[in-house]
């Protein structure tokens, strides 16, 4: 089976599949710095919570502007289609997992409304917050001033996959350096996975670049399209794009790992990897906080033919402030994620993100045998 | 335990172990082309259904047509063994696992009449439709007369493992080369799984070949002989050959990925992978036109005293328009498998089908971590 | 974690993570040759039974016999310790699965009988059948005269690990070379898993060697010890020993594939791997003619203070023949084995044995994730 | 995605993932030989008690002695806070698992109080036993002095992570070389798990390192912080660093393997990776000695704001003098875990820790699939 021309395939690798080895040296997490740094703006932890409607409405992104991160929202979710979306979400939340994508199916045939874009940019600047909101592609032309014009400091452009060449049947397709001529706030774009894409979007004039694709709990685009890199992989492909352009242009744009962290484990892995911030939906959806009622979905599942993604339960587990900073009492790392992240980068010297990014990783599967005999024998006697 | 003469094992494939890398370039879906020509028809979709007794009977094969694929009828099955074939798939769906393969077996010691054979192939011509039938090897001589004179448009001849040199007891073993020169009708070949295999068997002149040893839902190849390979390292294998008898011969043979095909996911890595068409079997066994009942079982199952295939549940879920084609709410990657395709291809930038043979795949298996956390908290409390 | 005088690991692998690639060739069934010589013996089928008391009795060696192969009686078991075995062997039978070790580890403080090994001898001589009996190389010189003389056809020395050179504080251990000159039976040794330690026991002068540390269905060496050797693995490694033995002294010593396999794939697997021959337990315990009534144990369980193995439930599944021969509905690989061979030996076009010991094999984990989804639905519906 | 600059990843293993080889010379048990230097002292056994309050109270560290082995008591834990922790303990073990987090944090609101840390010395002194006591970095310089005073023939540095280089906010963190001049009993530190910054240890005059971080029974490092590191791989890293110390100084500081082993194939794997001894914490919790009640949790579970471990049950099993020595019956490799070790050694020919730790591993995970068919049938039928 060798010798002839074969296909040849590579080694990707998940959260799951990889560990953090410490380093030599040790500090005490007091020592450590993990500001962000996007567009003009400072955040003190370098968090995101994503684009999806039962993560993000506008009283959610004031409250994640209060805690020190950024929050995105997703304009042409259910906050611009609905005066008051809430009989949609509390519908979602009472079906069976089946019936919930068909529910959002129909609620997405109504139109996005221009004055409800506006109005929830209003209400997050009125509170002071920053804010910032997602579009996808295809709708980018349409609503980037509506965007700008109603005060937004973060346009966001994301789809399952985003490249800077687009070809399409309409006679122009968007295309990024021109809509970066166009409007004056700082563009995110994404979602990527690869060194040649990532670099061509940085190259185009980005603020900074969200890499994933498929790897998120409520995302299904491993099952339907077969598409997908695991996010450790994803994250050190985007980012060898990030340094090589940074190289070449003396630009540093953030990549920000997005899809697919559900603990302290995972943000870690993710930094180590290469990442400048992490964005995530399943730990942010489970706060108090969240609109979602205890439930989540990807961006794919309200897709009128071909959803990919699926509503999965999440819980309510405690507050936004917990989830990021303790104390707590739970030990399976889905609370204290800054303290998490703080007290790995002491254990691995790293004073800066730029430091833990260096840390060295092995692929080590997460395969939790420890313990088996004892407990097994516990339930048995 | 090396530097001695060790025999080597090379790592092999299947769908679970892989997954399709995003492009530098993506594409709007309307602007991919996916038609399949085989011999001098052209279909608009390139899919096979499996020649399977529970997948296709003659009213299945007209539907595949109307549809825009192909579907292969099993000559050996039951439809050549029975006027009326009804009552023993009925049979085989009441009983339990264990004894449906001994209805089988019993109901194949029926013998394969000619006046049946030729009967149902006119039942699909009558129709309009396009009529291709399935023989194996041993039998391909005796049948392949009445075959032709009934008018099919196709020849498969089809067994676990076919070769172009077959070595039997009997004087004279069957030769594709000579089986050519005799009948008139394009012949479709399979099953292989290797470069040379393939290459040997496409010299002989056939019109396609058949890839897949062992990968099927109901296929327990593995288990009773040890033999098998996954299927997208058999495809790579097939695909490489078909490249170099193209550059050797100037005719391009296309290969269709045959078994274990479950999900849009599974559809788009075979292309991926290098196949021009796919072959399924469950994935229609479960549609409303198919004859088995809500259940599946492989061509091996009846055999007399090794019976290599068990009966697999697959329920009723949907038409085959909607399997095809949707629209869908599922969010599993088991209907609308040709807009997944589609939807595919336009995220690696593939116009055309041999365009999307070319885009990187890397292996990460596809182990269901995610979202774990969540619901099992969900379900705790 | 590099550049330093790290411990390197290489990889093992056993039947689960294998399959056999089809060949360029294929040839009817009843072309193959599967017979085995051993000493001056010629067996029509390369089927050991292994010497264990679930396994074999002297009734179980005459039926062995007859259907062609080999079933060795284990001389230090409840066979040559009690002149009725039947009760303990009841009783074991009947305690829960912890009791059962204490059961037979008191058992086995009854003496072992010299009288009751010559019985035993010639019960299965007296028949006709062929005796092979075996004994731990700490009993080999006490017992090897009266097996001698008793009129047994094969000695064989076995322990989980047997070496050329063992070291023990009495003044002479056992030395398979001063053994062989004072015996005139053929003498089978093992077990073995590596590539010098077979060599060197070939040298010797034995008759084969039996290959496998670990591996079997009741044997827990690798959770008491940490010792082990994947099958596949280790056959590959004394395969290639046989070869350098047979290139520097033109003897052919068989290897006999031993602990593990319970399928026609795990029988063809060792032979693709380099086996002359396989051993078998749980297959032959689960036998109408076996005497373990269902159950079977490894040969270190009744051990007195450190047992390593435990009682596993195979039950009573059906003939010593049918599972030999067939035929079968069964589609699990657990019968006609035989027959599973000599298919497959005909789709890797292998006329005899060692034709098939040079056919491809690739790294494949059986992973069964095929038909997950409609069997899902099935059973939610 | 191969070319640019990609952040590399190496493989790490685990114990699951790896077995013994056994070798070319067998030894009778008897002549092993597997005592353990520590500085001045010699014990009969290579097993260590971890510092854990589940583990080691005094009274269990006098009965390790008796065995010949050495129990570490963790001075900061419960015995050092409390008159009489039994309450607590009783509370731990009462409530359910979430609950009893709580608790220990709790708990460890109360302060260490000095002299409890001297009458807990003084009272293993007084039966004759070694005293070996545990402190983390964090409180060395405060309490080294009066553990001094009190007797203790062992301190035992101990956290998460430890290097030579600790970098703190207060004007002058610990550091080894100068705590090292200033008391005079042996030190043990640990954990680390990377060839250099063991060496760094080392080069500071310390009496032997621990080796692991993260694979422990009742730790969620790999959760909480994604750090850790397989112990195969840590222990050969480190012992690979041992060897080069011994190299340049002529000075063997032996290491111990210490979290994860819970089978008597564990303790052997650790040794074959190089460990010079084992420390063990669920296996020892579960021995009717110990004063958990069948319970069992990591020393960083009761942090104040970021636990990063959680109770595990473990039964109580049997007593220390079975699991370390036998005789037994279970089968499961978690009793007589010397006798495994000295079985094992046996059997790949080492007289000594040192030659076994030469013994060949190779990487076999231990998925348990064989036997599955039969057991299956068994409860099936």
């Amino acid at each position: 089976m060798t010798g002839h021309n074969l296909k040849e395939l590579h080694h990707a690798y998940g959260f799951d599949d990889v560990a953090i080895v410490p380093g030599d040296v040790t500090l005490n997490p007091e020592l450590v710095k993990i500001g962000l740094n996007l567009g003009d703006h400072h955040f003190e932890i370098p968090f995101l919570a994503a684009a999806m409607d039962a993560v993000v409405d506008p009283a959610f992104a004031i409250e994640m502007h209060k805690v020190g991160g950024l929050a995105v929202l997703n304009i042409e979710g259910v906050w611009s289609r609905f005066d008051d979306p809430e009989p949609i979400l509390q519908e979602v939340a009472s079906g069976n997992r089946e019936e919930s994508t068909a529910i959002l199916q129909k609620a997405f045939t109504s139109p996005i409304r221009e004055d409800l874009i506006a109005r929830r940019i209003q209400q997050i600047k009125e509170s002071g917050a920053i804010a910032a909101v997602s579009v996808t592609p295809r709708y980018t032309k349409n609503f980037a001033p509506v965007i700008q014009e109603a005060g937004a400091d973060f346009l966001v452009v994301q789809s399952t996959v985003t490249t800077a060449r687009h070809e399409s049947t309409s006679v122009e397709g968007l295309r990024f350096d021109q809509l970066l001529k166009e409007i004056h706030i700082p563009v995110i774009v994404g979602n990527t996975v690869g060194y040649n894409a990532t670099l061509e979007v940085m190259r185009t004039g980005v603020a900074a670049v969200l890499v994933g694709v498929g790897p998120g709990a409520g995302c299904t685009s491993r099952e339907v399209l077969g598409i997908g890199v695991p996010q450790v992989t994803a994250t050190i492909n985007c980012a060898a794009a990030r340094d090589a352009y940074f190289e070449e242009s003396g630009r540093y744009v953030p990549i920000i790992t997005d899809g697919g962290i559900r603990t302290g484990g995972d943000v870690c892995k993710s930094f180590v990897a290469g990442a400048d911030a992490v964005m995530m939906g399943s730990p942010f959806a489970a706060t108090t906080e969240a609109p979602g009622r205890g439930y989540h979905w990807g961006m794919a599942t309200p897709h009128a033919d071909l959803p990919r993604g699926t509503r999965i339960a999440v819980g309510v587990r405690t507050t936004l402030e917990k989830t990021l900073f303790g104390p707590t009492s739970r030990t399976d790392g889905t609370e204290n994620l800054v303290g998490a992240l703080k007290t790995a980068m002491g254990m691995c010297g790293a004073h800066t993100i730029r430091e833990f990014q260096d840390t060295e990783m092995v692929i080590a599967p997460s395969i939790k045998t420890e313990g088996k005999i004892y407990q097994f024998e516990q339930s048995d006697t």
